[in-house]
């Protein structure tokens, strides 16, 4: 996959359900369901692969997906079709005169949405007038599954409620303790909340780079990142044909997309960071607005005179926005203009309802520098504007490190609950770690599930490329992967009540060696399987009651269960509580045949 | 690997230092010396893996290592040489008249020992004596790596020192809360520590099965497992040619070396549970004893009583030793014959020096099932069990689960601690989620790294294969790494002082773009160069300002570079203090220009 492939009709685009599951719409609402042997009812799980994953659903990536909320969003009345801003050379970083070498996407007969003047169409503003939106009563649907009642956990201070209604929706969003990114302009979205009374979300990066870069390959990627669970995707692309990658990911999504902008921006400047202009940015914005990106990182929080507080780090300053948000502040040694544009940049977003994604720039780079005095002094300003975002009712999310020691981890987050009004936090990792490049996937997962219990809304994943290079198609999943499992980690601990229902499933799969719904359980099906079969590959040992870590005389499920058959005397019809009547009755015969600890035993034995 | 193969001169045993690394012994204690550019210091990092990494030692594996300790126990006094019990073909699970099909491994010259009469060998009996054995001196030296003083961190009431002399490793033996792994009958071992005062350690499973088995491939696997980093080894060999291969790892192993005796005497009664008996098990002990084998897995708290509260659970007995004295319990309704013979096991090894690993019997084998009534019964009798192995000598750790979720880890390390006094706990992860199989190595490591962070003194690793299969080379390799990353990441938290070295090479080596000191420095040197060179195999990139990761302009590491340099004015001669002051000047001139948040930019921005 690491050759450009510049033709969308060369691009294979993976479809079909996991094995052994099968996509369920219930009232457009998406399901993973399983089907399970032995009279299990099917387990529900979360889905956020979009059509892709739908046996039946038509994909044509050059017509894109269709556009499910459009009619939702005209149907509030508050927006307006407009012709947007024109198209330049720069905005797919091309010289004056020079041709776009890749395929545009036509988006057919589909005008442009903003806010009519004086209206904000914000999710964020409707919670706020008490409106309960489509989109709040989709996800209110997704997020319950099949759920009764609160598991037993350790929230620490989450309200999480055993039932999420639609007007529990409208009240997180409300008070800014979670946030549907949902730009007007990206009706294709199925919508998901990110807030940490609901289940903890996933985000994955995807984006060409100057050195390789691709466009329909880059589609694919998205496919890729969802189907085995992304929640966001964040499109970094950097190199040429950015604008133009950007449409077809957009068109393509099921997810919200985000992006950090002062790369395009960047990009237009022909890199040299001095020469960015709050002019260039905000023309930027508004072509990615209109394009429909659902959320943007701004390093607002990259003030000038925090840049001493990095000068003995171990690290400085390893963001990339970050550092060029501190190149621009020295070199004209002015204040960050995204900081003093920042009400500016509030007005834009309030018109197609992108939120912010307030990105820390100073974040530490090494365990070494976690909790610093940059850092926090960072997360102050991230916090002070939040509260002029949330003036302007345009939503908010905080972008959290990092690399951060164990012992590290839950100062950052209760700092960000209390400084950012628990505005939801969304964290890179962090990696508890930096001796292990090659596995960052796996240092920083640790940290990931930990922050996660502890509140974290939403987790950006590491490829296990991180400090190495581009990742790779495997490397993409093996990131994912490793974030599913740490967000759901996370959610068991915090006693999400959808999240111990798959656990339960699993494990009674598991006892009961019905392998084939180990297998369909699995988060990752394929994997599961294939390790399996490596070392038993004929069919019959998914039904044997055997694997070859054990061999057949070792398997400890099989005795446990002929442990269970000698306590019930073979009787199968034995319920539960006969079973440990019987089991009762045998240890109070051992009691009062003496109860001592050290029993004269017979001599022949 | 999957192959037998049987000719230990066909077998290729792993040798060399890690890329970029060389091996140190200095005094004879072993280190992995991290020579790195740049006028950086050398690092030096623990190292497990015993001369197979020493470019000029001479290995031969029918050989087997050098005896190091053998002139230590006998300069002791206190041990005889004598002629051990005879060898059965049941000890390699033959029948009678079948004949040995693998290789002897022929142990010229040497006798065995065991205590004289009367006599305890073990470190912990030495220890209560105040004596400072030789091992002791050893472990001292090798744990203290380079270390001065003690780094920040939260180690829950350990008691780390800044540095570790002799006379602590002493006291922590003696007071039962570290052990030294170290059979009299095991002379090639490395000493080594297990405590919650120590770098955290780490333990890998090998063994062949029932379905798939090898003999010098077995020893391949050791030296596999210790290359990346296992600090100990067990061998849950259950298959025939139990006894040969032992031998085969013992002789070659630098690492203590543990088992499950019981299902060697489960092989010895052809796997029928019932027909186990105490004089079988006792013999199996002595071969073992014998043999070399540093520490057993007993599961004496697998009480008869225990049973029935294992009956509501949603996967029951998973340990395959705890199904195994279960099922013997129920079939002869007596109490487990390791418990009511418990005494007499201590009598045995502490005429060897075999340290007790009391196992888990009951632990949980789904995230439903952790911290319930049976595995917190187990725990109160395994502490029971200490005491009274104490009260022997005989040094003990304990086993711990298993399956457990984030909110309920730091119960178990806090009940394990009360109970048994402090003894070492020794966890198999825990697994954090049951839904992904095939990453289990992932979802444990999460778990790993918080109780090793809590005070479990040793990780037992899980590889991607749990649950599914038996691990093969590459599943060996990424246990062992991910489990080295938990246990640092442990360390770094505990604030042990050796840790903290190692991560601030590495995040300055980054900084500075030394590429070849990142990959020497790597935890997998191989891996984390491999994935570098996969999209920059050019020799030049290593000392490149940038990866393929961001492209030439977007490295924010280099930027932040440019942006010191800016704020040095280009003169390289200024000192850290004087670019703060010069930062600090810049700043105050901002503040003096106004301080506004919201200058009035120039029109022509």
């Amino acid at each position: 996959m690491n050759k450009p492939i510049l033709n969308p009709k060369s691009v294979t685009i993976t479809r079909g359900a996991l094995p052994g599951s099968r996509k369920l719409v219930e009232n457009g609402v998406p399901f993973r369901e399983v089907p399970l042997s032995g009279g299990e009812a099917p387990v529900r799980l979360y889905d956020t692969s979009g059509p892709y994953t739908d046996e039946i659903a038509a994909i044509d990536i050059e017509k894109g997906l269709a556009a499910r909320r459009r009619d939702w969003i005209l149907a509030r009345g508050d927006v307006e079709e407009y012709v947007g801003r024109d198209r330049r050379p720069e905005d797919d970083g091309l010289k004056a005169g020079e041709r776009l070498s890749v395929p545009q996407f036509q988006r057919a007969g589909v005008t442009l949405l903003r806010a009519k003047p004086g209206r904000n169409v914000t999710q964020l503003h409707y919670a706020r007038q008490g409106l309960i939106t489509e989109e709040m009563k989709f996800i209110a649907a997704r997020e319950n599954l099949g759920r009764s009642a609160l598991a037993d956990g350790n929230s620490f201070g989450a309200a999480i409620p055993g039932f999420i209604t639609p007007e529990f929706v409208r009240e997180e969003v409300a008070r800014g303790r979670a946030i549907i990114p949902s730009n007007i302009n990206h009706p294709e979205t199925e919508p998901m909340i990110i807030g940490r009374n609901f289940l903890t979300k996933v985000n994955a990066n995807i984006g060409n780079s100057a050195v390789t870069s691709g466009v329909a390959e880059e589609v694919e990627k998205l496919v890729w990142s969802i189907r085995w669970g992304a929640d966001t995707v964040m499109d970094l692309s950097t190199g040429r044909h950015i604008h133009t990658i950007r449409e077809w990911i957009i068109r393509n999504s099921p997810v919200p997309i985000g992006t950090v902008p002062i790369y395009q921006a960047l990009e237009k400047v022909g890199g040299v960071a001095e020469e960015l202009t709050w002019e260039l940015y905000r023309d930027t914005l508004i072509e990615q607005c209109e394009q429909g990106v659902d959320y943007f990182t701004v390093h607002a929080g990259v003030r000038l005179a925090h840049i001493p507080l990095t000068a003995e780090r171990v690290t400085g300053i390893v963001s990339r926005g970050g550092s060029i948000l501190a190149k621009w502040c020295l070199a004209h040694h002015r204040e960050n203009f995204l900081y003093t544009h920042f009400e500016e940049i509030c007005e834009l977003l309030k018109q197609y309802d992108v939120a912010f994604s307030l990105g820390d720039g100073l974040r530490p780079g090494s365990t070494a520098d976690a909790n610093d005095a940059a850092q926090f002094a960072e997360l102050d300003t991230l916090g002070e504007l939040n509260k002029i975002a949330q003036k302007h009712d345009v939503q908010v999310m905080i972008e959290g490190p990092g690399h951060v020691p164990m012992h590290k981890i839950k100062e950052n987050m209760d700092r960000q609950l209390k400084v950012c009004d628990e505005a939801p936090f969304y964290t890179l990792g962090p990696l508890t770690t930096d001796v292990a490049p090659g596995y960052d996937h796996i240092t920083s997962a640790i940290g990931a599930a930990m922050i996660g219990w502890f509140g974290t809304a939403m987790l950006c994943y590491v490829t296990p490329k991180e400090h190495l290079g581009l990742p790779d198609r495997d490397d993409v999943k093996a990131g994912v992967i490793a974030y599913r499992i740490a967000a759901h980690a996370a959610d068991l601990a915090k006693g999400h009540p959808a999240a111990r229902i798959w656990d339960d499933a699993m494990s009674k799969a598991r006892f009961e060696f019905r392998w084939r719904d180990q297998f369909a359980l699995a988060l990752d099906p394929e994997t599961a399987q294939l390790y399996h079969d490596e070392t038993l590959p004929a069919d019959g040992a998914k039904v044997a009651h055997f694997c070859s870590m054990c061999g057949p005389k070792f398997c400890s499920m099989k005795i446990s269960q002929e442990v269970r058959d000698a306590a019930k005397g073979n009787n199968d019809t034995l319920s539960t509580a006969e079973i440990r009547a019987a089991m009762a009755k045998k240890s109070e015969e051992f009691k009062q045949a003496g109860g001592e600890i050290y029993l004269q035993q017979p001599a022949a034995e």
